[in-house]
């Protein structure tokens, strides 16, 4: 290949391929702050729970909110196009595994109904939690003047790649996200984005937040059906230059949140420690016995009615919201006790808040062997009788 | 090792290494074409079936050619050794994995028939589909004048590695592209490269088309058996970098194929990124209901009668070439609705043709969990319950 | 991502990644020496039992002295926590997979008698090993004066992570590791680092042993949690760096001990050549008929009440320890006769003595066939019938 | 790490992570030259079976030569210590996986006898084929002339690992490759070497063949046992690069053998592409009909007292050594026609014979899909259906 083609080919770096480095401080768990401020609003644990059905019903965002993270509710998801959602959600879990992607495919055509936005937004709202929503591109300044006067705290406006620049077909404009940015009465919020151009681009129109990540994720087949996709860890370290460059260049401290590809408490502190200001998570949330999703987890893109893209997990139930979140742990996976880890893991390096977490030293460490988890995987193979 | 030696092992990638990026723009898919013109013929969908006899038969070259793609004909297969060819596929798809390679070497005993070459492209030219037909380099001369007096639009010579200087035993006369090109009353193609240098010598014999891809096919041991193989992301960069440069030094065009290597939707997206023109494929299209193959896919070297090679592959049949090519899919692994797969990835990386996905940026992310299926496969392992 | 993070994302190697390299000399494996010296202690084997409940009793302790090597004794496990630790060994033994982290959890809530810190540690001694004893840094500095008065011959100071620079969260005083050292009528050693800076730092404190490694144990799933983790190859040879500059400013040679991540005698031979003079063994101890673990393996951060980490593995039993530390071997698979092994390697490399094996010549093979062992494990692929 | 200590840890590469580039040229397979000369003997196929109780028995030798290829015995194997070696070779092939190390070790201490020194060289001779015979250093003087008296063609001194300055235990001479080479009427070739200083050395002592290679084979856990080894791509290559520098100092080609590591065909052509002149190989004439190791393949370090290394593994029986060598081939694994293979790879890239060969691109091409065989055993992940 020419020197121009090799430039093409960059090397990226998933959350599995990398790992954090102790240095000469450790500190107690207990002087370790873990909060995170994102589009304004403070949460004690930087976790925000993904806008998929199986992760965020006003149910789930409630506990989110009080156990200290939050949860953002999909607005064109089956809570809004439903009144009795549950039914719904017990059918998903329960259809085969052949009859899935047509399931979805006819229970997805049942429209979006405006008074179903504002009953969830009050639901969620009268909890107390930081009420999160989120609507693609094309219906997001529709929904974002809804949610905002039924009490939203902060608006996302989320695809599974996200631009500055979109031709639509049929001449009509597209999303101006700067205007929505400044006509909206909450914070504006967007993603996903995973360079760090789109994200500077993102970042001028004056959002509060960008989600970063694309494909990566447990019920996410993107990069099967379209060949895209960016691994996580390189995704996020791009996000943050821009970040930090928008910073130097115009003062303002605009969060990245990374989104997808988390797998266990680990993952987590490894986002954070790739600079993330705080994470979106799917997979692990679905898991929890309030998760709407009933033990299983898929991806919004699994309607689209001709490319369905997003699998059905079956993820299974392992622990209550507040035992995921706030533990304590009876297991040893990283699947419970989220703040306690992100706590011990930024004692362990010695950062005393998530700012100080993102100067820790990261490695390239694809060896199995240090990862204890695989370690035991592997043992089938016969290492131990 | 000395400098010289560590020169010659030189990196390579292959399309399950690689992903891509999106930029500041997308489009909607409506907007984007995803046409390609191939020696000639314009094709809507970039997307040609590979000349093996699980693959194309008349009957399936007119659904291609139905569905705005082509599929080239192999006129040294069943097709054109047996009048009735359906019995003898039956046969090969119904042997014992033990005696599957003996009956192979065993049919292809049979001669090749010249009525028989009249015959079959006589039945896709009725259809109204591209006529494109292949032989060996050493019946090229011969075939090609049949093919183009029976009505053949395109004329491949193909070999599973082609060069341009041939030393034959006998001191016969090999192949004289240059003279083939020129005396062909139908345009000619002529694969499979793996290199830039051969392909920049393919280019200067006057073909109208190079196949790229060598080895690296889901029917094809030749990596195996002769240590030959080149990963397809390099070796279709490579090529495209002897198109790129042959063109500003000449003024021509001259397409480059993929060929090999290509599993799903996301692999087309992606021979297409690294630069390709088109993509000819094999097994995801003997996965077809109207496939000649029945549920299986091989090798077309398997019949070498002293060292066969190229393996038989049970596919599995999982929709109508129709909805392979066009859609609606109802599935999430990237087996369905090629077109819409590709309509949707430019869309997302804001390319609206062909031309203008060659300039997307490619990355390299081996990483597993990036890929959405890979993740699913390795649950088995534990990581779900 | 800019050139300032690409550097914070280093290439790091585990044991798995390399092998050693011989030379033009070979020896006779009868004219190596393979003593090594810690912190005064000369040990005719550079072989250390890790501080585990599964690993060091008083009287397995005694038996690694016995062959040559030693022991250390955790002074925070069931040996000082219970009068009768064989029973509780049993119940961990015995205990089912989904109950144990809820057991150890349990029976760690039992206090350490110090007492039973005398008792144990005056067990060991009149067995004649070497008495080597470890305490966390919190309990350090009380727990080391019993010991000193008991009869202990070394201390070590070990936590997964350990640093200089500890803020506690009620204003205690952290421990004063240089003082300690000052203070302490027997040699301090201490653990684990995983960095040239850390190390460099913890020599300056005035300790007599380093240990190095952080997370890569069968027993660990540091990593998993908390997302940290250095590989063991990486982080022997970093901290290594540090003894040697250590050395050639103030004249002292303190030993480099490597700890974890280490499964078979090629382990504990990759291990020396990357420069460490002795290693630091749990779960190969494990499988000897005198382990206290009776063919299970845990890990000491497993009884951690909120926040576990350290699964336990079933090793089996596969020799006494004679045979594990001094052969002969009855098995191919590096499981026994470490004595053997490393004389051997030595022999093959050419390397006299351990410091003449830190100059061999390593080398990045990851290549799964290398491995024989692997090699055979992937026959169940199909390779051979 | 340091600059220095990066130096030492250099990237090499194995059979499986490389793959060869056809060129501008191609030939026919009639006009490819495949022979090769190893001491001055020619032989017809660049082919050498290993000096393995389990490849090479007088009977099994013979018939490598009749085919064009050579076997090494083994001087120190089961045909030099009992007088009817098949009753042994039985109980062997029989014995359970948990007696065989045992075994091992008891029926090699059985003593070698002379006169079946002679008796076999004789056998051999008496067939025609090429004596070529082996023993390990200590016994090579005294062997030599043995085996030199007794009509043996060339004597190849081999242990696991060959140095050129050996020191002994009790302060005896070791063996002076040099003074050997002068002093014998045979040729003598060495091994095994894994770097380019060591086959430096070796050269200068005036062997006549350096073979290459420790630790890859299938029956082969040296790495495991002892963290030694080699990927052997990087060995052949750097083995080469001193036979070429050897070459332009002394004007004397001394040819380079390949040994170990190779599973098929393919494996052959790569090592011949990388620079060897021939190729030594056991597990893959092990499964042939008249192999002695009645379908089981082990290796010669099993035997050792207190060490054991090398496993038994079972290869099963393919075909007959004439179809494996000469073909034709019925199956598509590259397990048979291995001078087939040799010729249509040669004739593929274009080298009309192994020196050409020597030319050929070499490329880094670890992507698992390149490899048919692979992919195909992959699809129990469930790729297809």
């Amino acid at each position: 290949m020419s020197a121009a083609t090799s430039q093409r080919f960059i090397r990226s770096y998933g959350f599995d391929e990398i790992a954090l480095v102790p240095s000469e401080i450790t500190l107690d768990p207990e002087i370790v702050d873990i909060s995170t401020t994102v589009a304004g609003i403070k949460l004690e644990i930087p976790i925000i729970g993904s806008a998929m059905d199986s992760v965020v019903s006003p149910k789930s965002a409630a506990l989110m909110g009080k156990y200290g993270a939050a949860g953002v509710l999909n607005l064109e998801g089956v809570q809004t196009r439903y009144e009795e959602p549950e039914a719904i959600l017990k059918e998903i879990a329960s259809v085969s595994k052949s009859d899935y992607v047509t399931l979805m495919q006819r229970l997805y055509l049942e429209p979006v109904k405006e008074d179903l936005i504002v009953k969830r937004i009050k639901e969620i709202k009268a909890s107390g939690a930081p009420v999160m929503v989120s609507a693609t591109p094309v219906r997001a300044t529709k929904y974002n003047e809804i949610a905002a006067d039924s009490g939203a705290d902060v608006f996302l406006v989320q695809s599974t790649v996200v631009s500055t620049q979109h031709r639509s077909a049929n001449g009509a404009e597209p999303l101006d996200l700067a205007a929505l940015c400044k006509s909206s009465k909450i914070p504006v919020m967007v993603g996903n984005s995973a360079t760090k151009s789109v994200t500077m681009a993102l970042l001028e129109t004056g959002v509060q937040a960008v989600f970063v990540g694309i494909g990566p994720g447990a019920a996410c087949t993107t990069r099967g059906v379209l060949g895209i996709g960016v691994p996580m860890a390189s995704s996020v370290a791009d996000a943050v230059e821009a970040r930090d460059e928008f910073k130097l260049a115009t003062g303002r401290y605009v969060p990245v949140i990374a989104d997808g590809g988390i797998v266990n408490s680990g993952d987590i502190c490894k986002a954070l420690a790739c600079g993330a200001d705080a994470v979106m998570i799917g997979s692990p949330l679905a898991r929890s016995e309030e998760a709407p999703g009933l033990g299983f987890h898929w991806g919004m893109a699994t309607p689209n009615a001709v490319l369905p893209r997003g699998a059905r997990v079956e993820v299974g139930t392992v622990a209550s919201m507040k035992t995921i979140l706030l533990g304590p742990s009876d297991s040893d996976d990283g699947s419970k006790n989220f703040a306690g880890a992100i706590r011990t893991c930024m004692a362990t390096v010695g950062a005393e808040n998530i700012q100080a977490l993102h100067h820790t030293q990261v490695i390239l460490a694809p060896s199995l062997r240090t990862e204890g988890k695989v370690y035991q995987q592997i043992q089938g193979l016969g290492m131990y009788k």
